[in-house]
């Protein structure tokens, strides 16, 4: 097998890999997450949502900062300098669960699908830290990539 | 039904609660989280934590760090000092997938589930970040408290 | 006269002084400021308010986040741990301006008057933020402690 | 009126704005804001001034690394490398205040007037909490952008 | 031998220790580093100080500010509320260098000696980074703890 | 002498200099640094190296993660965005010490150099706190830039 973890060199020793040289193209990710929750819990946000909003515009907000957070959160990536990020939120009352979806987007040298899923992972545990007065038992299900454009490794769709 | 979000007031204006009368116990919460991947990416991992153990230690380090900056990432924690963090590791490959197990504790006036949770979305993000060259279809999964205890709500199992 | 800035030795130097001695009590203070704007913008703003909320909501989130931030920004400020941070608005139309009011508490051996100054100050700066593109000349206005109380020096109202 | 807060879509949701495709343009924000003091306060920073500084210094260091950490203090804010940070400070006796004066630039694609608002700001707080302990009435007053230049709008004069 | 480095378990997983039940003492650590440089750098640093004293005043604010920021930097260091901090500068012009002396305090669970040596080593490269463009051959030397006192293990003196 | 420093005007002010006209051109610099220690300590870490290597990779991480956060540590250095950080350690059984070895790189308008050094002090710092418990009378010596290329200035080597 050929492939191989590009953080770590040849002595299994973690780095932060060298993108200098890489072209600066047009990069967009997008990530999603789930929140699951009980029904009661769910429409005591919905309740919100159409009255005032606080609960998802907080979550909105922290995914957003914490985007921009990246690179202090995960130590290897790239600082980098995002032109944009957009974090929708979908309340799903059948399956009881928030759907959390983020886009970001940058003229860089590196991907930004780190970028997205860390928006996604805290909009999520911020959905949760303000929901479990009433309801200890959500779960936070599938954070992933759903599509990446730009860069060398071309367009990758789910 | 007499349940609220504790973080809104009655306007549904969010603000950080006022926890200054609470009295100061031992708290302990333990979260878990998954990261599902290929058998190939799992097997890569596996071997280096064997040999060198870097990818392992690196989200480790990533989680711990994480747990220290919650009240950074969500809004409405209030600040406070941990006096322990642990992070463990499982690989299961029949089910192809790593756990990732947090445990937070301090003695404090506020519960630190939401520290625990923070730590292990911040190291699942990490082993997708040094795993995503050879894997971008990877999912996390499962991320929820086990158990919290001390403070007036008392103590709190899965 | 024997008043001294209490930052600075005896030799000019500025440091961050001992309070290790000083008792722990429960320490509260308030603060204020105003953004001045055009009618118009205030209009948006109020709106918005009534709709959805989400220039109050960021602003809210911004001033509480920079409260904890405090020590940070402020080079001679202590660290501590806020039990408490509440930010409020009130639009003047007749005056046209905003008014942001922070109260922050915690028990504590320093004043916790430099923190809701703070989140007064950052609350100002976004909601200039996301006004400036409808509205560049507006002002921020009377930034100042209203009372404090809690510690040796005791309660101080303006 | 066709005028709307660029950082709110159509939905009223808070986002940060797509700036991609936005020209790099070299930019440069003036913002200014005072201190207003009792006359005794300001002849005791004076003194410093002329002996060692360090009321001003620390002021002008906390203004500096303030705008560097504009995008996270404000949430809708790009993240952005500004090339020069610098910060003026004038007393003046007559009117019993210090005027604080910040100069941002960069060649980005972003304007740079609220990192220099928030260096304003920051260091205004800083002059505030080192005089604090002989005189707690001070107030903040008169933040606002003096002039901007470089990008689509244009240069903009108070 | 029984000794042990504490950070790791038995299988040398590297974690945040559990101090929870450690007393709360009142804990002092000094710490001490050399910035060595040319005879010309020296004596440029020292006109400043008599002068001005920014050169000098820059390096305590940033050594004061990582002091602060200590548990974010060192990955397993306990959050702390520290109660002073103070960084004394000497210049030694017989032989080349200005000694760095920095002091922090509090009453808490762990030892401060990490905070102290942080402040120095961040106040070194911060003379450092204003002197290098007159001597880019300046080294740092001698950074270790001179004293510490509080906690189980009792004072300890170099 | 016609040499001065660049961080201060001709007041003797600091501020953060102006490099929007520099050029862009690819930029290196390797700092290192080293950690002297009883022989036990070192052959403590020596084992644990060969083993899991836990006290080595928790310091790389660090050093990693610190030198992207020189710009917030180090008060008059430049916002950057490095593509590349790498880190070094030797045991150097012999003389006792572990020699820490780093590389900085970026396209950029200002040299990396704060960066490299900043990576090698907090690794040397991490080291420290990793051993400490076995060995409190470390001291980290010779922190210095060893060569540096890009920019104006040119290409510089010790």
């Amino acid at each position: 097998m050929t492939q191989s973890f590009t953080h770590l060199n040849e002595k299994g020793e973690a780095n932060m890999v060298d993108v200098t040289e890489k072209a600066v193209t047009q990069r967009i990710a997008t990530a999603e997450g789930f929140v699951h929750m009980e029904s009661a819990t769910l429409a005591m946000i919905a309740q919100g949502e159409h009255k005032k909003g606080d609960v998802i515009s907080v979550a909105r907000i922290a995914g957003i900062q914490a985007a921009k957070k990246c690179s202090d959160l995960i130590p290897l990536c790239h600082p980098l300098m995002l032109t944009k990020v957009t974090i929708e939120f979908e309340l799903d009352t059948a399956q009881q669960k928030v759907r959390v979806l983020a886009t970001c987007k940058l003229a860089g040298q590196t991907g930004v699908e780190m970028e997205a899923l860390t928006a996604v992972s805290v909009a999520c545990l911020t959905l949760f830290d303000m929901c479990k007065a009433v309801d200890k038992s959500m779960t936070i299900e599938g954070i992933k990539v759903l599509n990446k454009s730009g860069g060398k490794s071309g367009d990758w769709q789910r």
